[in-house]
């Protein structure tokens, strides 16, 4: 199969290939995403976050559903916390529902966060492209966890779709209102069990909070589990993007997401040129001996690797 | 005030400036503790993390407790998700047990993971630093959330306490599973409210899978809120110590430790060089615009870049 072609077709088996390449770290990934990069920027790139339990999945799948009744191709990327040992993705057998991954114009993928800086790799951003070039209308970035992730999707995202569930403990409250200032919608799922109203009480209120925003987020309850109110969420995702096109706030997302990732690229690169260095000579080793036995401090240890890169 | 005479005393008003200055990326602070970098070394560091609701600080105070009555000194550093839009640490405002803040042999510090690559800063590494010189004997790390930062800890504690709660959904079960490597010690907290036998089970039954590590971590169930085997937990702390210095094993921790600090710190100031550099030239906003149309993809702009640093 020629991949190029494949995923120009909107292939399914070429977008996998690619990707698995992107994992690999394999060069010749990346050439043909240069190659193919005029394709790319059609995509609606919708991040989804918020705490565990809230079924963000669950609703992920139930928008994509309903984007295929409007004929919509859609990619879902999860990523998922890597473990620090074995490298792997954990939750790459998370259940989906079964009809999505036959549906020839859904492609879904589970990546792991490994040797990213701030849990969104290299790997996710080459992989949004592919599915840019595949031809998603919309592609769905669906993070695990609260925490430094939740705030990395705003770096890749056009809008930030925040799921919330009604009667989290103070602990969840506490976390919720760091990643609060990132949403553009919010989804209060569960919203059947009750208490969903004083949970979006809770959310406008903070939204009062938060005036310097131009953009009152908007926020909807729904059943994802029950299928209700599916429509809703996506009708606020639309409200969102028109206004992003409106006022000139896409272009300035699309420039800042272009950016970061050109950073992180440079970034990428330098480590690995440093690293090889620092283990060829066994400067690392050497020195992290040093600095154990008092002998050098980190700091000094920092410089000396400074010192042989400018050699 | 003198800043080093104090933090020799052991003086927390040092701490706190000291680590302030680090916040505030000034030089002064880096040169203190290049000065006085011989006198670290005697802290144990543990990382506290968990899932969200586990109840990490109530028993980080509790243990500091108990602690103290074998007139131990103590540091805590809270690690906070940090917006990303205001900086600011959200959850400076945590109410900690009050008689703690006010003992001179403890000292509590909520941090930022502000200008971070994967939620743990130059300032925390630093901060820890500080409290060795300072004087702990223990230092806890307690996070918020699940996902990078907790992986993170791994790279900063000699042991990683992991804070569970039993009854935790299936999407709390799946992060689990990813950070469950990481963990020397697990306390099964709010063991009072029942289900700790089930939730230890389904420990035991992970660690079964995970025959690779030469140390089995051990659980203790314990109830933070009713002080209920605290010292259970300390005990447990205590003989995973034993075993890091007993195997050299405490070495090798120190030594990836020491490795990873210093990565991080050459990362750190080539990005802030290259940055600079890039936005001196507004290569950054040039590029951004030129990827936005199509004009150049982001590899082929990284590499742009990169040119640019080499001449």
């Amino acid at each position: 199969m020629n991949i190029e072609e494949g995923l120009l077709k909107g292939e399914k088996r070429a977008c996998a290939r690619l990707i698995t390449m992107l994992e690999n770290n394999d060069q010749g990934a990346i050439d043909i995403i240069k190659k193919l990069y005029k394709h790319t920027g059609r995509a609606y790139v919708i991040g989804v976050t918020g705490p565990p339990g809230s079924g963000k999945s669950t609703l992920t799948d139930r928008l994509t559903k309903e984007l295929r009744k409007k004929n919509k191709k859609v990619g879902i990327i999860a990523i998922d916390p890597t473990s620090p040992f074995t490298g792997g993705a954990i939750l790459g057998d998370r259940i989906r529902m079964k009809d999505l991954s036959l549906d020839k114009g859904v492609f879904i993928r589970s990546m792991g966060t490994r040797g990213s800086l701030g849990g969104m790799s290299k790997a996710t951003w080459g992989a949004i492209k592919v599915l840019d070039i595949y031809g998603a209308d919309y592609i769905f970035i669906e993070t695990v966890g609260v925490g430094q992730s939740e705030i990395d999707i705003v770096k890749i995202a056009h809008t930030v779709l925040m799921v919330m569930v009604p009667n989290l403990g103070d602990d969840i409250q506490a976390i919720k209102a760091g990643i609060m200032e990132i949403a553009d919608v919010f989804a209060i799922n569960k919203a059947d069990l009750g208490g969903a109203n004083k949970t979006q009480l809770e959310i406008e209120m903070n939204l009062d909070l938060n005036e310097k925003k131009d953009y009152r987020p908007s926020i909807v309850q729904v059943s994802a589990s029950k299928n209700e109110n599916i429509d809703k969420v996506i009708k606020k995702l639309s409200e969102h993007r028109k206004y992003l096109d409106e006022t000139g706030e896409m272009i300035e997302r699309r420039k800042r997401n272009a950016k970061l990732e050109v950073i992180r690229l440079v970034e990428e690169e330098l480590m690995d040129l440093i690293m090889n260095k620092a283990l060829e000579e066994d400067m690392l080793e050497i020195l992290s001996e040093q600095i154990i036995s008092r002998d050098i401090d980190p700091y000094s240890a920092k410089d000396n690797i400074l010192k042989l890169i400018k050699k």
